[in-house]
């Protein structure tokens, strides 16, 4: 039968993170595959780019979905989502540690549950990270 | 100042396609990069992958944001996300042409604003594809 189709999907902005970390290509890449493994994902594939004058875009492929990054240096912004499916692997977690990372001052979260017909908003209790 | 922060993200599980189509790695390529076209954005990398024994992951990424797309042929289904940044390219777009492509039995959708502060849902007007 394969995967199942459940998944979680976690989309995050981060306003008022340091315009020098988010022009940090190394540090990004790394952010992102230390997210990636403190979720519990597993990393097949991968797409960064730095843009002209500023800004990165990383996207790990994961073999449970993807995770990504679009940095707004000049903004103190980036956007990210984490879309893992299973119930093994919790994208909430790679959301928490990039927080802890990143350091934003203002971090905006949405849950959504998808694959199983109407895609919903998860719960909080949903989206609770047991231990981590 | 760099590109807004505003952004949409269409969030989309397609149920009921046909397993060859969500297995044929080629026509998933050519199908997100003609989506990617038909909203208007600019593909500046992208990253596929074919799992063992079915499936596809596919990511481009966008001067604008990203296009993915996770497919799970046994079960007829995949999901969509597509992000972008700034008013010009509307990423409903891009969802639509792969309905046209994809031919789903069903197809879900999320719409959601981004960058500007709380994570808010799109409305119906807000996701109106003009001109298409």
């Amino acid at each position: 039968m394969g995967f199942s189709t459940f998944g979680r999907h976690v989309i995050a902005d981060f306003h008022g993170v340091s315009e020098e970390v988010l022009n940090d290509f190394d540090f990004l890449r790394s952010a992102l595959h230390e997210a990636a493994i403190a979720c519990g994902a597993t990393v097949v594939g991968e797409q960064f780019n730095k843009f002209e004058p500023q800004g990165v875009t990383g996207v790990l492929v994961l073999a449970e979905s993807h995770l990504s990054i679009h940095t707004y240096p000049e903004h103190g912004f980036c956007a990210i989502d984490c879309y893992t499916c299973g119930t093994e692997v919790n994208p909430e977690k790679a959301y928490k540690h990039l927080v802890s990372l990143l350091k934003p001052k203002r971090a905006y979260e949405r849950g959504l549950m998808r694959g199983t017909g109407e895609i919903t908003n998860l719960s909080k209790k949903e989206l609770k990270v047991v231990n981590s």
